[in-house]
């Protein structure tokens, strides 16, 4: 996975034996805590409970849940005969589960997919072979989304003014991603040119991933950046202190529609409204193109108690009604350009997505 | 004070042995714990540090501060020659102590402006008594402004659909106030009315009134509501869910913008863009027409470690920056109406706020 400090996967030991560990982001940035995967149901339960978050993590961790349930049925029939159609009737409910964790991200259906595909092609492998074939896709996942992180980084400073002052939602970061980042890529690409001046960054309530993850990756670095409440986002446009806003995704649809973090919809609304320019950084794996909008886009409806609660302590009165839907649908016409590893689409986007598919 | 069973001052004893109590707010929903206030400075620091918080709650206690110095200035005094010209020398440094606690909400000044005159037109009374007609007038701001708030309810109510489905921001309750509440005053009233069928309550990052206060309020009334974080906001009022936004103020300017908690101008920027009417309850006492616009409101900016902390626990890494403005300005033209105990004023404010003044 990424050759970087910070990582949300590693894998532990050879692919014979070993197993996938998971940094336990909820309880960054406390402390660094790895919980060690050794089966697809405990990579699923991993995604469900959001110890890792952020769509091309999610997409990583399930292609790796794929590889250690073929691991696991190759092992069990070792030394019988090899009945091809009965292993990829076999590996049916382990995609089945994996797809039920979490519902809005594509990315996570999109990892699913090319591991189905890389088992069917693997028919002529011995069942050995087949496994290590499995899992050289999910590496291959996750090197790729690196890659492309580093790709949309370049493409996305580009179009930041000198002293860019960046404001960013949620965590997109090397947390979230195979490394880097998708919209935190290209604002520490930025920084890394020397065009960036500063980060505003989100707490992103209710489940702090600015506060907790965003805040520690760029802390971390000593990128110079600022935590605040999501409801002070207003404020700091208002006073001209934000430049752009580069947010990440969990869905594209084919119309340039997108769901994110929920938070990033108002976001987009205030943008307009101050004339700053809207990013989303969007790898071509979070495109859905048989999504033909927003309206289409399921969003995931989480516990109360997270709105309630924090680490554990009611912040609430006992009994007071929550909603906490995750994620938001922001409309392409409040979106300035969406970010892709093969280009910046802008308006209009169904044409522009379009485009970068027959590409 | 208030004749309700949720109120956030109370007076203990008779005038002459007493003290105020506040109701810790910042203990609420978890505990209901009243600190005795025996002295000015003690009203001051209860002020400063949060114990209370609102507007038209601050004003009251402030003016409680102001007869509590008075009483102490006569008790130490007591059987010695009446120098009135010493006296009110003295209670000078007493009210700037009192106006230094927090800068935005004009009501302190108000109430301290109004205790002045009191103390000023008291030069005939004996020294009792003009610690008595202190104590009188204090106990007439809070009575009149729970008076102001049920006139303000009526009006206000009068403004919403049937069915109305109102979201709110921070906390405008009996706890901020006299009683009954400014904005929260008017939901009461439309709820009284069976106008009311929902509140949307907002978090209110990062003191949580309204996870903390509002919701407390409304829970233990049966009033129908749901506790957000200010982030989904938009998400409700995109999905249709959202008739009308009503916030308190802690300062109008004669021009009609106007200071709220951090937050309110985001959420006025959303209301316009979804086409949804913005409201400002504001008693007479919250209009400062010395203020031309609100570019001359101070903005309080509070500790960063309001943001970075919650309950003692650190939610974000140690040592990360955060900025913590207190309040933010809504420009008048994203106001819909603000509602007074006088009357409501509509566009253009200016003259709508000048034509009150004359009455």
């Amino acid at each position: 996975m990424s050759e970087q400090g910070v990582r949300p996967l590693r894998w532990v030991g050879d692919e014979s034996q070993g197993f996938l560990e998971m940094l336990d982001q909820r309880q960054l940035p406390g402390e660094e805590v790895w919980l060690a995967m050794r089966s697809y149901q405990q990579v699923a339960d991993g995604i469900r409970d959001m110890v890792i978050r952020g769509a091309p993590a999610i997409g990583i961790a399930a292609a790796f849940g794929v590889a250690l349930a073929a691991r696991a049925y190759t092992a069990e029939r070792a030394g019988g005969a090899d009945d091809f159609a009965e292993f990829r009737a076999a590996m049916q409910p382990v995609h089945e589960h994996l797809a039920a964790t979490r519902p809005t991200a594509v990315n996570l259906f999109w990892a699913l997919e090319r591991m189905q595909a890389t088992l069917a092609g693997s028919e002529p492998l011995q069942p050995g072979a087949r496994v290590a074939r499995l899992f050289e896709e999910a590496r291959a996942i996750s090197a790729e989304d690196l890659a492309n992180n580093r790709r949309m980084g370049e493409l996305g400073a580009a179009l930041l003014p000198d002293g860019a002052r960046i404001l960013t939602h949620c965590n997109t970061g090397a947390l979230a991603t195979g490394g880097l980042g998708t919209a935190l890529g290209i604002i520490r690409a930025a920084h890394a040119t020397g065009k960036l001046a500063h980060v505003w960054v989100d707490e992103t309530r209710p489940y702090l991933q600015g506060a907790r993850l965003t805040a520690w990756e760029l802390h971390q670095e000593h990128i110079p950046c600022t935590l605040i409440c999501d409801n002070m986002a207003a404020y700091y446009m208002q006073q001209g202190q934000v430049d752009a806003v580069i947010v990440g995704t969990d869905r594209v649809a084919a119309n340039g529609d997108m769901a994110n973090k929920i938070g990033s919809y108002g976001l987009a609304v205030l943008c307009a409204y101050h004339n700053i320019p809207f990013y989303v950084a969007a790898p071509l794996s979070t495109i859905d193109y048989e999504c033909p909008s927003g309206a289409q886009i399921p969003i995931e409806q989480r516990a109360p108690h997270e709105v309630t609660h924090l680490a554990g302590r009611a912040i609430a009165p006992q009994g007071m009604a929550a909603a906490n839907p995750a994620f938001d649908v922001t409309p392409h016409a409040l979106i300035s350009g969406i970010i892709t590893e093969e280009g910046v689409v802008r308006a209009p986007y169904f044409e522009g997505l379009a485009e970068l598919r027959r590409r």
